[in-house]
C-alpha cells in the first residue's frame, strides 16, 4: 500500500502518535515492553483504590485504565504521560457523588460517567475555542494548595480504611470527623498496617539498598514499583489462607463482572436537568484534571527535551474522557506515580502504554477471580502512600517567606479546601489571587521628571541631575490607566500639583496603550477640578489608540484650554514661554 | 467660654461641618432657609414612596429623612450631599425583602432596621481599614450597567401601582410578568396619570416658560420642584372630595401614626442566623450606596469648586445608616434627586439640610393626618418621573462604540440585573471587568532590542535603526511578570529565540519591578528547557526587589550558567566576545 509521506505529516499534527511511529526503532522496543509490564502491575491495584476513593465499584477503575489511556496515546503530545484515575480527581468525583442533590439523580456509576463525558466535553470545546490559556489563572499558589488541601481530605478519607474504622466517604473536615464510628476491626487494621509497611520498606530503604548492590536502574525500578502488588499478594493469601473475610468480616474486594468494559451510549437518555446539575463539579474536575496533566507532561518534556502543546492537550484529554464515559468509566487525567513510573521503568514512546493496556486487557478478561479477595485495607494503604508527599506544608511556609501575596493565596486556597469543600476552596483562591493581583496594579509607577540638560530627553527628578521649570510639572505615566489604577493616578497629580504649586502639568502618556472608559471619565473630573484651581493639564507623547480612543470619548474638549504636543519637549518650550 | 483655635482645626478633620460653621456667614443664611424649604416639600412625598417601593410602610421614608440626614450633616465632607432613602437602595432592600428566607426571621421593618444597622457596621469598618478604595473595583460601566436595570427594574415595579394594576413587589421581570393581574383600577389609574402629567408639565415645559418671563432661578427651581406636593395635594384632594377610597378601591397611604421615631435599640436581641442571612444583602446595599454617594458628592465638589475625602464619607454614610437603624429607618445614601433639589435651590452649607429636617419633624409632629389620603397612585408616578432618567440605553451603545470591553461588562451587567437579579447583576458584571482586565494584562509589551551605535542606548528593533549581533537576543519585557503573562512572556521568548536562532538570550528587566512565585518557577522550566536545545539566559538591569525575590526563590542556581548583568551593553560585549 502506498502511503505519501504528506499523509503521514498531515497525521502528525492532530495524531502525534503518528511522529513516534514514523521514527521508531525496534530497539526501542525492548525498554518500551518493560515499562510496560511494570506500569500495568501498578495500575490495576491502583486504579482500583482509585475507584473506591471516588465511591465507586473497583471494577471502574480498571475499565478506566483502557480505553482512555489508547486515546491519550493516540492523540496526546507526551509520549510517557499515562493517562487514567488519578487520586485528585477521584476525591473530587466522591465529593459530587455525595451532595444529595446530585444523588437523587441516578447511581453513583451513572453519575461518574456522566462526570466524565461533561469534562470530555468542556475539554474539547476549549480547545475548539482556543480556550487553553484560560488555566494560567488557576496560578501555582492555588494550584498547589489547593492539592495540598485535596490530599489531606483523602488521607482523612482513607486513613480509617486502612486501620479497619468503617467510614463513609466524605468531603469536609467537620462532616469526615462526626462520621467516625468507635469499633476497630483489628484484622484489618493489621492487613492494611502490612501493606503500608510494604510499601514504605520497598521505597527509598530499598531504592538505596540495591543501588548499594549496584543493581541496573531498570531492575531496580521494577523491583521497587511492584511493592503496590506485592502488599495486594501477601494481604490476599492472608484472607484466603485464614479466610478473613467469613472469620473477621474482613473488607475485601469482593467478586468483579469478568470481561471487558461494555461500550455503550446510555447516558444519552439522561434528562437536561441531570446534566445541568452535574455540568458544575463536571466544570472543575476537568479544568484541575486539565492543570495537573499539563503540569506532569511539562516537566515529562523538559525532562526528555521533548515540547507538548496546551492545546492539542486539551483534545488528548478530552478524548480520554469522553472514551472513559462510553466504557464504564469515571474522568481520568495524566497522573504523577503513574507517569513516573512509566518513564522510570524507562518507557521510550506511546508503545509502552499500549503494553500496559494490552496486559491489563488480559487481566479483566480471565483472571479477575484472582483479585477477589484483595482486602481493602491494602488498598487504603496504596492511595495513602501515594499521596501524602502530595501534602506540602512545608511549601505553605516557603511560599510565604518568598511572597506574602502567593502565601496567601496558597495557605487561603488550602485552608478553604479543608474547611468549605474541594470547588469552593479552588474558587475562594482564584479570588485571593485576583484581588491581590488588583491590588498591586492599582499602584502604577508614576514618574515626575526633568530635562536632561542640553537633550530632548526627560528622566525620573529623583533619580537623575535634571532641569525644572517653576510651576510646570511634567509627570510620566508608566503602565496603561484603567479602573484599576485611575483613582491612584488621580490622587498622585493631584498631590504633586501642591507640592510644586503647579500651574500647568503636562502628562507624558509615552508608556501608556491603553485606556479604559472608567479612566477616561476620571480623567474628565480631575482636569476640570484643577481648571477651578487655576491649573491647566497638557498631554505629549500620546500613542495612536489612546489617541483614537480618547477622541471618540469627546476627551479633548474637555481637556480646553489644554493641548496635546507630539513631543514633551515642544510641550515644555510652549508653556515655559507663557509661564516666564 | 474660651474656644481656641486648634480645637475648631481638630473637629474639622473628623466633623467637617465644623469648617462651614467657622466661616458661615450670615448672608448664606437666606439662600440656605429657602433651600430647606424647597427640599423638605420634595422629601416627604419622595420619602414615603421609596419606602412603598422597598415594601415598607410609608412612615418609614420620612423617619429616614430625619436622623440619617443629620449624621451626614454632621460628618459628611460634602456641603450640599442629601442622604436619605432613595431608589437604587429601596429597590435592592425590596428585592432583599422579598427573598423567602430572609422573610421566615422577621418583620420587613425589623429586617430594614438590620440591613441599615449591618451596612452602616460594614461602612465604618471599612472606613477603619482604610478600605474605600475597593469601591474602584466596581467600574464605572458596571455601575452604569447596573444604575440602568435596576432603573428598568423599578419602572416596572411602579407602572402597574401608576395605572392601578395590583401586583406584589417583584425582582426579576419573569416575576414580576406572571404576576400582572387583568382587572385595573380606572381612578387609580387617572389619579396616577394626574400625578404623572403634573410632574412632567412642571418639569422641563415649565421651566422653560419661566426662563421665558425671566424669572429669578431661585424662584424658578422653588415653583418647578414643588410638583411632587402639587401632585400629591391634587390627587388627595380628589380622593377626599368624592370619597374614591371607599367608593371606588382607591389605594391611599392610610393612617400614619402621629409623632417622631422612636429612638429603639432591639435589634441588638437578633440572633447569630438573622443578622447572617442578612449580611450579604447588606454588603451589597452598603456599597453600591457608598458608591452613588461618592460619585454624586463628587459632581457636586467640582461644581461648587470643594474637595471631599472618600475616607470620611464613609464615616458619615456608615453614621447616618446607624442613625437610620435606632430610628425605625431603611438604608440611606446620597441621592441623585434630592441633592440636585438641595444645590439647586441654592443651598449654600448643611445648614439648608437641618432645616429642611426641622420642618419634616414638625410635619411628623403634628401633620402626619394631612397625608393620609394621599394616592399610591401619585406616589408610584413620582418614583417613575424620578427613576426614568437612570434609565441610559443609549450609554451602553456609546460605551460600545468607545470601547468593546467595557461595553461588553455594561452590557452584562444591565443584563444580569434583568435576567438574574440585582445583586447576580453585580458580581457577573466585576467578574466580566476583571476577566478583560486580565486577559489585556496577559498580553505585555515586549520588544526585541537592539544597540544605537556608538551609544550605550537599546531601543525597539522595530523603531529604530540599531545594531544586532549574529545568534544573540536581546527582549526588554516592558511589565511586571505574574501568573497573568509568565506564559505569553514564556512563548514569546522561545518564539524569537528560533526566529533567531539565538544561542544567547538577554533579558532585560528595567521595567520589571514584581515578579511572583508562578512567574519564577514557569520561568524555571522554560531555561531548563531552553538549556537542552543549547540556550543560554542571562538577565540585566535587574532592580533591586526583584534581584531579592529571586535570590529567595534560588532562580540564580537555576539560570546557571547564565549570569546577571548590572548594564545591559555589559552583557552584550561578555557574550559577543564569546560568541565570535
Amino acid at each position: 500500500m502506498y502511503m505519501p509521506a504528506s499523509l503521514f505529516r498531515k497525521l502528525a499534527v492532530k495524531i502525534p502518535l503518528a511522529t513516534s511511529l514514523k521514527t521508531y526503532r525496534w530497539e526501542l522496543f525492548h525498554s518500551d515492553v518493560f515499562a510496560g509490564i511494570i506500569t500495568a502491575i501498578l495500575l490495576i491495584p491502583q486504579g482500583m483504590a482509585y475507584a473506591l476513593l471516588a465511591g465507586l465499584p473497583v471494577q471502574v477503575g480498571i475499565y478506566t485504565s483502557l480505553l482512555p489511556a489508547i486515546a491519550y496515546v493516540l492523540f496526546g503530545t507526551s509520549r510517557v504521560l499515562s493517562v487514567g484515575p488519578v487520586s485528585i480527581a477521584a476525591i473530587m468525583v466522591a465529593s459530587a457523588l455525595s451532595s444529595p442533590e446530585i444523588m437523587e439523580y441516578g447511581t453513583p456509576i451513572q453519575n461518574a460517567m456522566i462526570l466524565a463525558l461533561e469534562g470530555g466535553l468542556i475539554l474539547c470545546l476549549m480547545s475548539l475555542l482556543n480556550m487553553g490559556n484560560l488555566v494560567h489563572y488557576i496560578s501555582q499558589p492555588v494550584l498547589s494548595g489547593f492539592t495540598s488541601g485535596a490530599a489531606v481530605i483523602i488521607l482523612i478519607s482513607q486513613i480509617p480504611h486502612m486501620i479497619g474504622l468503617h467510614v463513609q466517604p466524605c468531603n469536609t473536615i467537620e462532616n469526615c470527623v462526626t462520621q467516625i464510628p468507635t469499633n476497630i476491626n483489628v484484622h484489618e487494621m493489621g492487613l492494611g498496617l502490612l501493606a503500608f509497611s510494604l510499601l514504605i520498606i520497598m521505597g527509598t530503604p530499598l531504592s538505596k539498598l540495591l543501588i548499594y548492590f549496584n543493581l541496573k536502574k531498570s531492575l531496580r525500578t521494577a523491583l521497587t514499583k511492584s511493592a503496590p502488588l506485592l502488599s495486594v499478594i501477601s494481604g490476599t493469601l492472608l484472607v484466603t489462607l485464614y479466610s478473613l473475610q467469613n472469620t473477621q468480616g474482613v473488607d475485601i474486594v469482593g467478586s468483579i463482572p469478568q470481561g471487558m468494559p461494555e461500550v455503550s451510549f446510555s447516558f444519552l437518555e439522561i434528562s437536561t436537568e441531570h446534566a445541568l446539575v452535574l455540568l458544575p463539579s463536571a466544570i472543575f474536575i476537568s479544568l484541575i484534571a486539565y492543570v495537573e496533566s499539563v503540569a506532569i507532561a511539562k516537566v515529562m518534556a523538559s525532562a526528555r527535551g521533548e515540547k507538548i502543546s496546551p492545546n492539542q492537550e486539551l483534545v488528548a484529554l478530552g478524548t480520554a474522557n469522553l472514551a472513559s464515559s462510553i466504557s464504564g468509566g469515571m474522568p481520568v487525567a495524566g497522573g504523577f506515580s503513574r507517569t513516573m513510573v512509566n518513564y522510570s521503568a524507562g518507557a521510550q514512546t506511546q508503545i509502552a502504554m499500549l503494553i500496559a493496556v494490552t496486559l491489563i486487557a488480559v487481566v479483566l478478561h480471565s483472571l479477575t477471580h484472582t483479585l477477589e479477595y484483595i482486602p481493602t485495607a491494602a488498598l487504603a494503604a496504596i492511595i495513602i502512600v501515594a499521596v501524602t508527599p502530595l501534602v506540602k506544608l512545608k511549601s505553605i511556609f516557603q511560599i510565604w517567606h518568598q511572597d506574602k501575596a502567593d502565601g496567601f493565596s496558597q495557605a487561603i486556597t488550602f485552608i478553604g479546601v479543608l474547611a468549605l469543600g474541594i470547588e469552593e476552596g479552588i474558587i475562594l483562591g482564584v479570588v485571593a489571587t485576583v484581588f491581590n493581583y488588583l491590588k498591586r496594579a492599582g499602584k502604577p509607577h508614576l514618574a515626575v521628571v526633568g530635562r536632561i540638560k542640553n537633550t530632548n530627553h526627560y528622566r525620573n527628578i529623583n533619580r537623575h541631575n535634571v532641569e525644572t521649570w517653576k510651576h510646570l510639572l511634567l509627570i510620566r505615566i508608566d503602565e496603561n490607566i484603567t479602573f484599576a489604577n485611575i483613582n491612584y493616578i488621580a490622587e498622585f497629580i493631584e498631590k504633586e500639583q501642591k507640592n510644586y504649586d503647579a500651574k500647568t502639568i503636562v502628562l507624558i502618556f509615552s508608556s501608556v496603550s491603553y485606556v479604559d472608559t472608567t479612566a477616561v471619565s476620571t480623567f474628565k473630573e480631575m482636569i476640570a477640578g484643577l481648571r477651578l484651581t487655576g491649573t491647566i493639564i497638557h498631554l505629549s507623547e500620546v500613542r495612536g489608540p489612546v489617541f483614537d480612543k480618547l477622541k471618540k470619548m469627546d476627551f479633548f474638549n474637555d481637556l480646553l484650554p489644554g493641548r496635546v504636543f507630539f513631543q514633551t519637549n515642544e510641550a515644555v518650550t510652549n508653556v515655559t514661554k507663557t509661564l516666564n
